[in-house]
């Protein structure tokens, strides 16, 4: 399929281009609204231009893309392969418009056909492919390891309905499925030609190759065609673009002859159509475990889909399987994808006839596998019936891998069998259980968590068995990071220049400790008063937007308290409205002139309760009816609004990162891995109420504690706590008690509503801790009351604390990534 | 939606042309295969290198599209709209390119970069949205109207599984589904901005509008989106290009609170994907009704969106509601759109608040209705219920259209219970049914047959009682056509250039009567000599397709003897492959010598069966046995080859019908409605051996009875035969008794098989005259070889025959139908 060389010199007469300027844009533009879009100057609306301006950027992403492809293979350097169940990527276009520089032509260049480029940015859905910080980590690593110039790929689902869109209906969460696809995805390369054949169920018989050695053949199952679409990841300021392919199930031909012959070729065809829901849906769960025979399905065919692809990949290059560990990294983004180490292990041995013990070596050196909770109810596990009857051959090889490791372990620790019940991939419960954090372990040369405390608890609390075997060096830290194109450059791109003008130019967006130097202008007036006023205009900014979402008119002189994440009771939502709660009522306790006097305040808190989730549902709902009581109430409206943020997604956190004064992350102390909100928050000039929890903990390493308010328990005594509450009950703080009575009264509607939320705290032993940290995060909210009214304070505290934010980006992250796990060095771009 | 005049000036300097030259096609090409496929030189195989053609080309009809359609808006004649449920394209690319006058264009600029047009082109999978004679009508019938320039719409479904591919298998039909979709359409538009709901189910309730005047209400009922993908029509030598729209059911968005308040978001997220199923598959029966509920969902999702769609358009013109049918003709290609009358008549009262009246008259004026069957078992009918409660509005509105009809029945005929209950909409039996060809008839202000005959028989079979109550006039016949560009220039562009070079150019295509001019030149031996070597150059391309196909070498010395249509006891292939069994044991009797002395004959037959028609299977397999039986004779393989030729398509047609020497039209007489194929092949110069059937019968009028090989029993005389048959028992006739006697002694294999097949025939009346009409098939077939062996006298005829052949054109009958039924003129194109 190569053009042979005498005809190459006419082909390239007609290559396309870059877009270099006004007049490229333009010509894509209009070539797309004329023929892609069947449209004319009659007819080109916002969406019209979207789509056309979306196109006409793409092609030049793709030219882009196709180079470095083209390179990387050339080059033939180690790839780092990133498998991830969730790419929370938010939108492209403005992403795309200033990683290639050309956000200014673009918007010239419609302005002339008089088009104004927000109002066609804001046609563009979000793509919600995650559910929350694990899904929105990828989407920064893979912007990094593009900027970076790695060689790297992502690999994903392409659902085609994203993370539901959130509708607050009487107060309550109803979910609404968010069909993204709708207007067709502008960003994606369809990859009709590149169609994997994934199967199910099945049975293995026992077969001899041609050497006459047994082989297992894994036959007779259901099958189901995945096909890639790409989205090309384009790096800041470089050309380098790498590759995010996304698997989709695609209704197929293919043949079974045994249920044609059978002559029902209307059902036949009709299972063939169903096959493609198996990409349809993302599991709107974060941090919860639920074993759906589906989501092991999903799973399966993407991972499935992604080996064969590398594995060819691979293939083609000629070179010896040996090779292979040097030649692709493969990282596991939590436990989601580690059927990818049963599935290279049966491509090796079955497929391609290797060794057993030569295929694990080579599986075992290319995995690495990143660890993203210890809460127990996070943690995968499959019923083995279930997973042996979808997975034969996969349940076959686990039981290999399995015995092997016993017995290692048994030759380490001779008669220990509590280790190895512990150890054991299998889970001796009713019914057996395959634990997939364990494979992980096993199955890759590194562990990471994504924070120090978290790293910590993975080796003391959730892996120490293992940490024992394997050593503790399998077992590292990388401290999770965000990209600062995003999070800084498109979310406030009022701060990025201001940065770029007192840094010395825009070098920080790619060197982010270079945000340091700002500390040479701390005490400059002229440059604080900007900051000042950067931050104020994005307060107005968001303030319409909650106007347009919400329907509330905030008041933008007051403190800006957010609080936008997954609604979880460990997240503890519950002790933020609390807090609200006890501050409305001591409000109300005070006299106008008194009430006068205190610190303005206007609560945001926003987030998505997973659709079964009761509990956090009911948190919702008292967010809800508490911002309703607060807003009708004319006493304390000055002083305080709260207003829950409908639908929270990534380009709504955009807007809410850049407009924070101070945002809570107030999880119970050691439940949140890491967070990376916190890490947007304070970047954007916002100080940080937390738990000495997760990232939250560097944060104020670098920061500085004294531009923090750290309250509640530390993670060591939390067990100590709850030990404390089931045994002697839970003796409530006398505000809290004022809390739920006040709940209890009425006031915030049929407290029969909230009674299970109350009942959990006061009578089934509080397990978050919302009573044991009641009173300290009260406290350190008013020392946030206090700090805020010194204003020339807190401009210091923000301009100090976004200074040492250098830390927290995802390109610090990669690069350790780069040298800790995947052993592999920037590829560079200079084609 | 309209770009401002200002800016307009900015845009043209960018707006696309059309293709004038190759550098324009390959400036198109590179970039699409550089952009849209995100390939590059390095990577283009020659299915990249279609699907770049394709899009090049394709930008150049969107162009034409978009004039066109712009054009026909502003001057707001008439359109027509075409509705179908079948529209059996076959390829897209070929047609193009000769209809655009573009064909060496492409060629040459595919050329300079290592391509074969003719391998580029064969990459295209058949468009096989249709079963046959009707789809493949609706095809040419779009061809003509965008070459007439008419202004005229298709609007059928866009079926993700076409026409199953027939797979033989130990000579049985397999069925194979056909994704035509895998590697995606690149001649669509795809109009994701133009989704409109549809309702099914639900609840009538009454309500009162702003007048106080009561109305009803169609509420509660399940919603699934209709979305566009439009397909350029180019006509041949004009630019202006027609649409043809195809609906999808797509997934959507749309929000059932109640669904979702129960909390069950993933189930409520798969019915929503469910809903794309409707247009998943094609129903693959041709000439049959199957009652399948899924199907009545099709007919309505389709007729539904496309009425919305036709509606929008005509109330964008601000024209009044009683120009509506001055503004708009509808034609009901059978009865499948039927409910497209309910549907409008719901539309103008209920949404629009017409009256009841003139609502009925816009209906009946808008609608014309073309039959394609007398036979019974081919009506559709809809149990009432089933119809009732999917469509509860429409049953309303139906028993209402019902009583003003019957209501007039009795003012004009009193006291007629019996005619009462003939025309009634409402069919009294158990269960009651909707008659849907009643309502057709009922509804629209014409009625075509599509031949004379049949025509004939509508009138006096069919619908004698509604002539009695319409008056003769409302009754019409429009004899079928093909259009000449696919079935001549585009089958057979070595004949095409020899016509053309013999009647002065290329005016045959538009004005087919000009073949006529032929004849001047029948004598003239180089004339003649280049016929028939146009001839042997098609045997020997078809030669070489069946053996791609079949694996079969056939003498192109041999009379090819074609029969190649669905699969049909009507169509009677088994009266031929008795025929060919007939021929094959003479054959044996003879001597060597008297064999050699006999003409050689390849019988190809071709076709698929519906999956669920026992019979025709049997028919299949009796064929696949045969052609196995002969071929592996060397005493008669020299003489007598059978094929069986799978997975006809129109593609394969297209080769078919350029190689004929003889193609055989034998359904017993009555039965089918008109046939197309053989005008198909006549055109293409072969003589037909047929019943006095059909179009056979106008055939036989223009080129000469000389020139056809009639056979067997008149309509007229069937009903008397069969009456026979029943009273008195079948009896065989002797050669035909020896056929099915070699059957029985299990020459072809276990007898058992073709029993069914054998005693429908001697024991059961033989429905289809099979024995009746076998002894004048075989002396037909005699008279064939004789004429054959004078080959000289088999040119004049061929030659004869093609050159009457220019009534058959799909032109002609266009042009009757707009004269007759639809009261609209060409457009014209001089923009």
């Amino acid at each position: 399929s190569v053009v042979p060389l005498k005809y190459r010199q006419e082909w390239k007469k007609f290559s396309v281009h870059v877009i270099q300027d006004k007049s490229d844009f333009q010509l894509g533009f209009v070539r797309h609204v004329e023929t892609t879009l069947g449209r004319s100057l009659f007819n080109c609306d916002d969406l019209a231009a979207y789509h056309a301006s979306a196109r006409s950027v793409k092609d030049s992403l793709i030219v882009m893309w196709n180079q470095t492809q083209q390179r990387q293979t050339l080059l033939g350097n180690k790839r780092i392969y990133y498998l991830s169940l969730e790419f929370l990527m938010g939108r492209a276009m403005d992403n795309a418009l200033l990683n290639m520089g050309i956000k200014k032509t673009v918007s010239d260049g419609l302005h002339d056909f008089g088009f104004h480029i927000e109002d066609i940015e804001n046609q563009e859905p979000d793509a919600g492919l995650g559910n929350g910080g694990l899904g929105r980590l990828a989407a920064c690593y893979i912007d990094s390891m593009s900027t970076l110039e790695y060689s790297a790929w992502g690999y994903g689902l392409r659902y085609e309905y994203g993370i539901f869109r959130q509708k607050i209906i009487d107060g309550y969460q109803v979910e609404q499925p968010d069909y993204w696809l709708e207007y067709s995805n502008p960003w994606e390369i369809p990859r009709h030609e590149i169609g994997i054949d994934v199967m199910f169920y099945g049975r293995v018989e026992e077969a001899f190759n041609s050497q006459g050695h047994a082989v297992k053949k894994w036959i007779g199952g259901e099958i189901v065609r995945a096909m890639a679409y790409d989205l090309p990841i384009p790096g800041y300021r470089t050309t380098n673009t790498n590759n995010l392919r996304l698997w989709s199930a695609q209704p197929n031909d293919i043949f079974d002859f045994a249920k044609f012959n059978e002559g029902d070729y209307q059902n036949a065809v009709a299972e063939q159509v169903e096959a493609q829901t198996i990409t349809s849906v993302l599991y709107p769960n974060d941090n919860f475990h639920k074993g759906k025979e589906l989501r092991l399905k999903q799973q399966y065919f993407w991972v499935s889909a992604s080996l064969s692809d590398i594995v060819r990949r691979f293939k083609k290059s000629r070179r010896d399987w040996s090779e292979f560990s040097d030649s692709a990294a493969i990282q596991l983004n939590d436990t989601h994808p580690t059927l990818a180490i049963l599935e290279l292990l049966r491509v090796l041995v079955d497929l391609e006839g290797l060794e057993w013990k030569k295929a694990w070596d080579i599986t075992y050196n290319t995995f690495g596998y990143t660890n993203h909770t210890v809460m127990q109810e996070a943690l995968e596990k499959w019923p083995l019936d279930v997973f042996g009857n979808m997975l034969p051959r996969h349940l076959e090889i686990l039981y290999e891998v399995n015995y092997d490791f016993l017995k290692k372990v048994e030759e380490q620790f001779p008669n220990n069998p509590e280790l190895i019940s512990k150890v054991s991939l299998i889970e001796e419960s009713n019914p057996k259980q395959v634990r997939m954090a364990s494979l992980a372990v096993v199955g890759s040369h590194k562990v990471n968590g994504v924070a120090e405390l978290h790293s910590e608890l993975v080796r003391t609390q959730l892996f120490p068995e293992y940490v024992k075997i394997y050593g503790e060096d399998k077992f590292i830290n990388i401290t999770n990071g965000i990209t600062p194109r995003r999070w800084l450059l498109e979310a406030n791109p009022g701060l990025a220049e201001l940065i770029a003008e007192y840094t010395g130019g825009t070098e920080f967006l790619t060197d982010l400790t270079r945000l340091r130097q700002l500390l040479k202008h701390i005490d400059d007036p002229e440059f604080r008063s900007r900051w000042s006023r950067v931050k104020q205009t994005n307060k107005h900014a968001l303030a319409s937007m909650i106007r347009k979402y919400a329907g509330r008119h905030i008041n933008v002189h007051a403190l800006f308290d957010i609080q936008v994440k997954r609604i979880h009771e460990y997240k503890r939502q519950q002790l933020n409205v609390f807090g609200v709660i006890d501050r409305y009522l001591k409000l109300k306790k005070m006299t106008p002139e008194q009430r006068a006097k205190e610190q303005p305040r206007v609560v945001l808190i926003g987030g998505k309760s997973a659709p079964g989730y009761f509990m956090a549902k009911v948190i919702i709902k008292l967010v809800t009816a508490v911002a309703d009581v607060v807003e009708s109430d004319p006493e304390v409206s000055d002083v305080l609004q709260v207003v829950f943020v409908p639908d929270y997604n990534v380009s709504k956190a955009q807007r809410l990162v850049a407009a924070n004064d101070l945002s809570e992350h107030i999880s119970t102390a050691g439940t949140e891995a890491s967070g990376t909100s916190n890490m947007k928050f304070v970047l954007n000039g916002g100080l940080i109420i937390g738990t000495v929890d997760g990232a939250n903990i560097e944060i104020g390493r670098e920061v500085g504690t004294e531009n923090m308010f750290f309250f509640g328990h530390l993670a060591e005594s939390v067990e100590g706590v709850r030990k404390e509450n089931r045994e002697n009950g839970v003796s409530l703080d006398p505000n809290l008690a004022e809390v739920f009575a006040t709940i209890d009264n009425g006031l915030f509607g049929d407290p029969n509503i909230y009674k299970p939320l109350l009942d959990s705290i006061r009578y089934q032993g509080d397990y978050y801790l919302v009573n044991a940290d009641f009173r300290a995060f009260v406290e350190a909210q008013a020392a946030v009351d206090a700090a805020f009214a010194d204003r020339e304070g807190w401009v210091t505290k923000s301009i100090t604390s976004v200074a040492n934010m250098g830390f927290f980006s995802s390109d610090r992250a990669v690069n350790e990534y780069a040298e800790s796990i995947w052993n592999t060095e920037p590829l560079g771009n200079d084609c």
